[in-house]
């Protein structure tokens, strides 16, 4: 099951620079072969549902023994069983509708 | 990794009456053994990570079965390492602090 | 227009223990004369979406003034126009169709 | 107050095509004049407090005249009083940690 995924990873007493642990967790993505992006609130990440957990579990876990005493994740999951499609399918799929006004 | 979810599992293609869809992913929650309270916006759950990311993989798979083409899901995860702490324990942690007012 | 929210206000740079910022929120709902319930992860708020807006500005402002430097509130925000719905109804929607089973 | 926001807007009751009803709401963020980036999951959108939430209720009010019966929109509020920061200013401060490893 291919899942896109969106996740903010939110660290608990760490004070409020929360940068250094948001960019370990892209390292996480990057070295599990994950498609990734970063924006202003959070990432996409997609690939098998198995995979895309796994390397959430592992930022909760590597975040833990950095200094993280509390950690909250947001996360949005989707699945679709109608078509394959892509983050960037997406976002191509508003921007035609958008041009085509 | 004991975790405190909340999850809104909001399937789509399936018209606006979403409840009978919910309802099965309440019944996926019991039948795992999960500790769960439904509130008006989502269902809040909590056990070990695998045991709870196990039940919102079933939800996907079977609320795909029986008919939604797509599903989104919105998740919070939470993990600590200072305490133990259940959703009842964050309740009335915020209740008490409302009396001592 | 009417609306059912769910928020979960996290205040920054104030230590683990949040409770007593969230404690100040539910006051906040509560003095505003919005119908609010609490959760493990948040808070459900219904009312008219000026009323509940307000609410939800007045809780950044009176945070800021108590200390928390930086403060994201997670929300969802339903409204529709095929019904009236309060939360309430979105509960008892899905236990019947439970008890249906 | 300054506000960076993350909205994703879900139309229900239109069927699993959505991607017209999310070029409204760009639509709206562009002609109120506000910052906004889409992604694959959302759109970051950030400016004055009161511009930022009467686009948010323009965009509800638009689809429900466009023909979709309810709506739910997930949204992250940040507000910070310890610094100026935009969303570019996010990203850029998660690079240059990932640089620096």
């Amino acid at each position: 099951m291919y899942v896109l995924m969106d996740i903010m990873v939110s660290p608990g007493g760490v004070g409020t620079s929360v940068s250094p642990y948001i960019a370990m967790c892209q390292k996480i993505f990057e070295d599990a072969g994950l498609t990734h992006t970063m924006h202003g609130y959070g990432t996409n990440v997609e690939g098998e549902w198995e995979d895309v957990m796994a390397a959430v579990k592992r930022c909760h876990e590597v975040l833990h023994e950095k200094g993280a005493v509390r950690i909250t994740s947001h996360m949005k999951l989707g699945t679709r069983i109608d078509k394959d499609q892509t983050m960037a399918d997406k976002v191509t799929s508003v921007q035609e509708k958008m041009i085509a006004k």
